[in-house]
């Protein structure tokens, strides 16, 4: 096997899911809700299924969902996109962070990359030849310097690649953040491809601030969002990346070889989506802005400390309170095996220096789940 | 972006069938069927989104459908298959031939290819690193010798990518020509990445024969099938690989990056479809054996001198007979322009020495639209 690819083990979110299903443990490891979706996102694909086009769609995506992310574009960020040359569908973000990467990556290239970071990122990074520079965000609030950026950024760096909101750390970047790293990406004219799934689950009223709204920035960057996340929907695999043609078409490339093209039928039930008005969307962050809540309130009863989360599916908790010894990974074995529950290490997400007290929790479960969690770990500790 | 990408074009299906679509011609380019695929499996896939998981399933696929995979390799070929081990669903053929190929190429690799071949297969070859060895088959029959399997294969093949039945040649492999194969792939310590996506699409009664399914090949060997042909669902993006666990898990890796998973609603109706009776298989042989010959014997009519289809969508016509020039593309474009009617040019399907007078039809469409194809044609010659 290729070495680099088989260097990397099993994702955790895989192996957790396993060890919890064994244990019969709660999973409140890998991220994804419990629900059902949208009823009536769930009837247009089931009716398109039934009564539309079940072949090829085109390479680039059904014109009509192409024409709603433009549209969604518009209308959460003010963005004037397109549908034509600067959006794209691919089968989950997955696919589209694969293909950008791919896509624009060429050997030898520096790529900017923060930790903690979502586990494929490094892999296909380095799958495509790149070189990667890490920035460490420091917990509790994950931050970091212009002197970080100095250090990381060259004249040999092509692009950085940003998570926002990020997952585990469920951080949103700030304005003035987004704006150092905007100077950087400008000073040393490179990209940034930017994994923006959980844009629309941003809590407490704070905005969503895609990195290509910056001055500046419009043609420096991908974005990349997720149906699967917007929708509660993770298994759709509907992902979609906009951004300038000349970014654009060299992923298109890597997409054409990677998957070809999206199913149609889910498509449609994504076009659909976007256009629904803002009740939807407010609902659905508030909706799990009360879970956060709910989790984060069981968890500090239970002991841990637990950090902010401003967006995402995820609160982190620090386990120290409980005289662990270091091995994040081992305790989340430790805690599925023997209360039941299932985290993620969060230090799963670095390449170096990971902090070791931190596990991830995720909150996108019926509160009865959630309660039962909790309880379960009242009675453990 | 990046520059081995880059180098490809956008692929010739996109390209001609835009323009068919620009010239309201009549398509019979891109290989796709125009019918509404298999009722019963349509409804399992609208059930399942309404009623069944929408969340992520596992990464190599669901249960459901890996048992009703190694079923159909014992049913169909007499394989024994491991469903936990040796069965992985992908986000089409495409991903797993692609996530096959990142998965066990490492830079420097010799891989031989077979010329004509499959548009998607030497940019990922290239990019993965891997150093092409190309065998040309030699029309009518596209037959290839000893000799030219001396040429190719080398200390350093690391592995060999054969297209069974072959697109766009619609030749089916003779067990001779397997067995010749299979000698090769032995004596040079080799692997084999078997697209046989067509294999329920094989004509007169010729049985397909899997390359994994000779002697000695049972773990050298990835086949790769296709729920999209098998099902004339080419818009689902269902594929799957299987193979011996050596085999299947760096290939596993690389799907872990590029998709992770496929949507757990349409693998539920892809496992309903496989467990069809032998009716099913046969009726879709059968269905498109008649297009073949209506399509075969308007073509000759018109003119065209139509080499034998045994298996896939196609059929291949020489346009020599029309004193025609020399260029195939151009002379496809020009067919969609003035003819109305779109096929594509087999010397897209070659690298070096590609045959100039071949253009390749789609058959797998209504009777009135080939019907209306060859009116066309007729008319304009
Ligand atoms: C693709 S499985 C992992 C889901 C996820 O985004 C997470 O748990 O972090
Ligand atoms: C993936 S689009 C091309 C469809 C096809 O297999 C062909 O036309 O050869």
């Amino acid at each position: 096997g290729n070495a680099i690819l088989s260097s990397y083990g099993t994702t955790i979110f895989e192996v957790m899911s396993r060890l919890s299903e064994e244990h019969k443990a709660i999973n409140l490891g890998q991220g994804f809700p419990d629900e059902r979706g949208p009823a009536d996102v769930l009837d247009v694909a089931a009716r398109a299924i039934l009564e539309g086009w079940n072949q090829y769609p085109s390479m680039m995506g059904t014109p009509e969902l192409r024409q709603a992310l433009a549209a969604h574009g518009k209308r959460f960020y003010g963005l004037d996109i397109d549908w034509r040359t600067e959006v794209m569908v691919t089968s989950g973000a997955t696919e589209a962070l694969t293909a950008s990467l791919l896509g624009l990556i060429e050997p030898g290239d520096e790529v900017v990359l923060f930790q903690p970071m979502y586990d494929s990122y490094l892999p296909i990074v380095r799958l495509a030849g790149g070189v990667p520079r890490f920035v460490s965000l420091k917990a509790p609030d994950w931050s970091f310097t212009r002197a970080d950026l100095e250090a990381a950024f060259s004249p040999r760096t092509k692009l950085v690649l940003i998570n926002d909101p990020l997952n585990p750390a469920a951080k949103v970047f700030t304005r003035a953040e987004l704006e150092l790293l905007a100077e950087f990406v400008q000073r040393f004219d490179a990209f940034a491809v930017c994994d923006e799934v959980y844009e629309h689950i941003v809590f407490d009223g704070r905005p969503h601030i895609p990195l290509m709204t910056l001055p500046g920035m419009r043609d420096r960057c991908l974005k990349i969002g997720s149906a699967g996340k917007t929708f509660s929907l993770t298994g759709w695999k509907v992902g979609y990346v906009t951004g300038a043609p000349h970014l654009l078409q060299p992923v298109a490339k890597a997409h054409q070889y990677i998957t070809f093209t999206t199913p149609p039928n889910l498509q449609a039930a994504v076009a659909y989506g976007l256009n629904k008005d803002d009740a939807y969307f407010t609902g659905l962050s508030a909706g799990l802005q009360a879970k956060r809540d709910r989790l984060a309130a069981g968890l500090r009863a239970v002991g841990f400390e637990v950090l902010p989360s401003a967006g995402t599916y995820f609160v982190v908790a620090d386990v120290s309170p409980f005289g662990f010894d270091g091995n994040d990974e081992a305790f989340c074995r430790h805690l599925t095996a023997e209360a039941g529950v299932t985290a993620i290490p969060v230090g799963a997400f670095f390449v170096q220096d990971a902090p070791r007290s931190f596990i991830r929790f995720c909150f996108s479960k019926k509160d009865e789940i959630l309660d039962g969690a909790v309880e379960r770990l009242m009675s453990y500790f």
